[in-house]
């Protein structure tokens, strides 16, 4: 492992909590080069919500780059990019009734971010945004500045400027009225608070710690962004691709954002694709005003045009994506209930769970303890105390069973320890 | 055509100068859906370095997919992963002396760019960068703050700050020292000018015009950094990889950066990847404080890998580029003293080529009439003055040959009109 | 009064609602050039706590005047430099065992916070600041980006940036604990709150219409400041020097602030002075890091130090103006009363007194009205609701009793219509 | 002096350098409190071209004051501010053809600063603004973002952005074109530069050491902005009010500049005033969009009229001030030829004269050496190399024979050391 110690930035993360050299992958298993399994419940923080190297996919991926289909192609008109285009169009804009136009912002979700934030300013003239506590919407400046998260702000290095935090959905475990504050702000033209371009938010804060906003409550903030003419830009990179049963997260909501961002698992194999999303009155940037070079991978147009047509023609994921979150679920509430001394909570919507304890230290050992076990689970929130299940939706039942023994397990050996 | 024009953004600007919709490509040839073949001088922007669909990547790369080799892995350890920073230690930095460690930043140019300033900034506790006129750096908000292209920043719709502009070599042809104004800023405690983190530079600007820095104004930036105590970051996205001849663009310098950014052609077959690599005594950022989801797309490392060990083991590819390039720029020098009328300058170095044009309306005729002739090639530079070429590595003799003659027609054809 | 029309620009305020050219003044009467007198309850804004021209004051500056003493001085040391700073030192601040230093900041209140300000953030390293909704410190673009009007921070020309506001007492209308929002902010270390260097606060928003924050609010915050180790700034500049009573409007709340901004009545006679006080420990800007012309204009001194002497060396004025403010206080409420369906709120504290209306069409009607009876008020708050008194503190029995029935005759008049 | 030292904070500078208590002035001369007259080379900093309460100005604020004249005023309409404004217009405005509005931005030079920034950013809709190298124009945050130098802007605890520093006149000592980097960068649209709102300008750089722009050069500087559709503030607050000979500093130089910012010496005596002189289509702020408490001292119009009347009703001082200029700058060209080993240069315009040494140590001795000889004196430039001569206007030939004699013996106790 030393040309790893030796040559990586300390900054790496992930293989902390996993010290092992990963060599091959398969649905919701990947495997060690000593050979190990590992059930995989994190499922590349959300980018692979069809599976590790899904066959389906696969098979149409290796066709692709078999036949010497474009592979880079910038943002040239490509029969790939045509072909997902119309995809999106039919399998997932129109039975949905959404009129949007795409950007190709860049390879990921930051990107997708970025795009979304510098348009809502040039589109609006105002430069302010409004982002939520435990926000998580990427690394780069831009999209950095209107994250929560404070040991990620201190990385930046400058003051972060042009965001101001409101309480996300339940900050105040529903003592106070939604939005109580930040419509107050709005209306008093006293207040202090720069007149937002735009709000950005989460269904589903991931990072932020699994929480999930009611349905309730996203509705409201849309009603709030409409009467106050601000833009609302919806982050579905993680919680989208039907992360919590439908394509996007915020369909259940019954809500049309302004924007939306995705990535992740948009590009159904794990290759790098992100989109944002625009409402076309808000396509006032002129060609070539935001660019750059992997704006379109080819490839990953291909699995993602399979994976809609494999996955969104109908509602059969959509359903079971709802019904394997509510099994998790109650799992994790069983668990909770077990354990009333250790208050724990079960969190989450879909198959976007997490199972929040009284601090970091206790989840992150329980991760440890399932990783000892073969499985993979992150923590999240901003103390690292919540245990973070992102499965992929094509995980089976019995998997399920599997995996969620371990979490049993391992949660029993670190309580009762 | 018409799926593009409904949904995608306006902002797409490729496609606009090539407005066929293509589907296959192989070396330095990327076809169109109705099978007319294009040679391709742009070649993604310096991404395909390789060419399209180099078959020994594409070998790899299959071979990868179909063992089912691990395609997502965040930033886990992987056996793809250590063939990569194996293969970079013993080909590229051993051979070279050079003592970096290696930040996997987000999958592009631009998140190379926004780590190491990032990094800069919280290394030193400064906030102000020094850029260059006409540099590219790319579109997120800590890019876009160090690029120069008044368009480009326009779309950011936030004031753009923490960045202070310097003459590029040669800005003022030649006629003042260099750095003359820059040094004194520094010296001059009341100057105003607030004391920088880092200086942001590129060895040739690709998108500023295809301005080739020479070697002793480098040696002369690298210098004045070490004695003001600046950070040098050497934007390599573009011209490393061997597009100038050696691996890295400033080797023939002989300077060595503070931080290096990597992309495009780093992973060799097109794939998203990017690095930003740093002086071990820079590594000072704690696990996570930087991250992201596509921090190591492991099909890249393979392709990655393969295109390290099969193109620089030895230096044959930095002397054929040397030797493409003067051809190249030969034949373009050719070309301007055809035309004395038309003031034309032949610019470049290695296998980044330009000829600027009086204005950006010639210099896009010939462009257009090099497309109707088979050919691809951009503009750049401030106003698209610049012709610019950027063949891959392995064009042929042969197809130099063609692509040349086609050059030589369009210039003919426009200016002869 | 072509004049000011022609050459002043149209920024100019006060002089729209009282649109009479003034000449003399003595007391709390001002005087147009025909020789009507106005019964002057705004007092310069609060500028002249002891009334217009006091002759014990007018005497030592016509004393001072007439002997040549130091006029202007910038920071030298002068006698009456050291008279002022003696005087403060026994009268004011060693009997209430306040360990302050005296910074010099420049002749207005703006300078006073500006100071504040930069001092807060050098001291901590940290560039943001908390202010509060409504609140007022000045027009300089330091002390703007913490006062919450909108339409002066307009004006600004840029995003004001570096602060956020927090709700002020009772903004809630008490429904809500205090500092609920912000002290979870301050520990939530993912809400996305930048880390502050200081809060600033008044302790009556005279600007943001007269709202008196409660001394237990005042409390509540001056621990938290403490718990979150962040320096409290208080602006005293309208509402010190007795105009709630007390020297300091924070004594009756038992808190000591880190640093305390004066300015207004501090120079007693009308001209321009201000003071930064900071706890010792924070005195650490290198000699002329802050400087400036008009740091201590030696008149001013002699005034202000005359004013204390005169007025601070026992507990009259204190108990008087509690007195008159409850007076005041008494009609206001009575007058609310009266006009159940109006649904007026009396506010203030001490000779800092409001009278909210249901919005400004009112409030600046009931001023106009008393205006042509003769007297001068004036609206503050968001929306100018609010009619505003701050009469000089030397107002007598007799003179109160004289406006205030020219109020409750200016309402009648205005509601009754 | 211990109260000094107990409760003033260390930022206070001038008392450091004299070290004495003064007490009384008059003219040029200002005495301390042991009777010891100091001839005053320093005058306020240029607050006090009239000299030290001036008998003129003198009686006209003591009748003011004895007969009850409004002292504080708001932007009320006084009787004061209209003889004020109408001697600016007869005597200064209309003679010289200058159509300019007026406001009265708040107390101190800064203040005018701060107006004229913010005002332009509001009118041009831009936020960045040029400042040029070794440039003073205050302490609040705006002022003090365009102001060079180093360890003042250290003093802001926060990045200070939106300016960029250009080369001032013969920073370069002629060697190059004047606005050669400047224009070039405004020309260049990919130069990086953010188009400014502004550019912000002394004739003569009191603080920055005493350089005094060419007259071409400001001709040259006044016709890019026109080009270029910039702004063109003059700061006159040192440099107005005859310092330099006539009224206005840029008036030699035939240029209308779009703004004026005055303070210092236009109150006459030493009171706080300042104005920005706009215009009239720049006057675009909403009534009470900018304002503040000290906007206009009644007592400081008193003298500033007084002043106007006395002194600029002809051109005697104009006349009279370069004559002494002349002969102040002689004595200093004398004094660098005699001494060629110490490489010092006579520097400056009218009566802002400076001479340069090679280092703040050698000007830093002889101030202390002429203190000691009973001169006041002051050190500028970024190191404190120009010793800096501002006397009053007013001082007799025999006063600058006394004073040239105690700098010539200075010096050379200093260098024959």
């Amino acid at each position: 492992m030393s040309i790893f110690e030796k040559l990586e930035s300390e900054v790496r993360s992930y293989s902390r909590g996993w010290p092992v050299v990963f060599d091959r992958a398969q649905g919701s298993w990947i495997y060690s080069e000593d050979g190990k399994a590992y059930l995989d419940f994190f499922a590349g923080a959300g980018a692979l919500n069809y599976g590790h190297n899904n066959p389906v996919l696969k098979k149409a991926l290796i066709d692709y780059i078999s036949r010497d289909g474009v592979t880079h192609g910038l943002d040239m008109f490509t029969v790939a990019k045509r072909e997902f285009l119309e995809t999106l169009n039919e399998v997932i804009l129109q039975p949905r009734d959404l009129d949007y136009k795409v950007i190709f912002p860049g390879p990921g979700g930051a990107n997708a971010v970025e795009a979304a934030l510098k348009l809502a300013r040039k589109v609006t003239g105002k430069e302010s945004v409004i982002n939520f506590t435990n926000a998580f919407h990427g690394m780069t400046l831009g999209a950095l500045s209107v994250t929560g998260n404070s040991m990620k702000r201190g990385g930046a290095g400058i003051p972060l400027v042009h965001a101001t935090p409101m309480p996300y959905d339940r900050y105040f475990d529903g003592t106070y009225p939604d939005f109580l504050y930040f419509e107050r702000l709005l209306e008093d033209s006293g207040s202090g608070l720069n007149e937002p371009a735009a709000v950005i938010v989460e269904t589903v804060q991931g990072e932020g710690g699994i929480n999930a906003a009611r349905l309730e409550w996203l509705q409201g903030l849309s009603e709030l962004c409409k009467r106050h003419n601000i833009l609302l830009i919806l982050d579905d990179v993680q919680m989208g691709c039907g992360r919590t049963g439908p394509f996007f997260s915020f369909e259940e909501a019954g809500i049309e954002p302004d924007m939306v961002c995705l990535s992740k698992s948009i590009g159904g194999y794990g290759l790098p694709l992100a989109l944002t999303l625009i409402r076309p009155e808000l396509d006032v940037w002129s060609p070539g005003e935001h660019n750059g070079t992997f704006r379109g991978i080819n490839p990953a147009f291909v699995t993602a045009t399979e994976a809609l047509r494999t996955y969104w023609a109908d509602d059969e994921l959509e359903k079971s994506t709802k019904a394997k979150g509510e099994r998790v679920g109650a799992v994790l509430e069983e668990i909770a209930r077990e354990y009333p001394d250790a208050q724990l909570t079960a969190k989450g919507r879909g198959l976007a769970r997490g199972l929040e304890f009284p601090n970091g230290e206790l989840a992150g050992k329980v991760c440890a303890a399932a990783f000892d076990r073969g499985l993979l689970m992150e923590t999240s929130g901003p103390d690292g105390e919540v245990m973070k299940l992102l499965p992929a939706l094509t995980t089976t039942d019995a998997e399920f069973t599997q995996g969620l023994e371990i979490i049993t397990e391992s949660v029993k050996a670190v309580l009762s320890h």
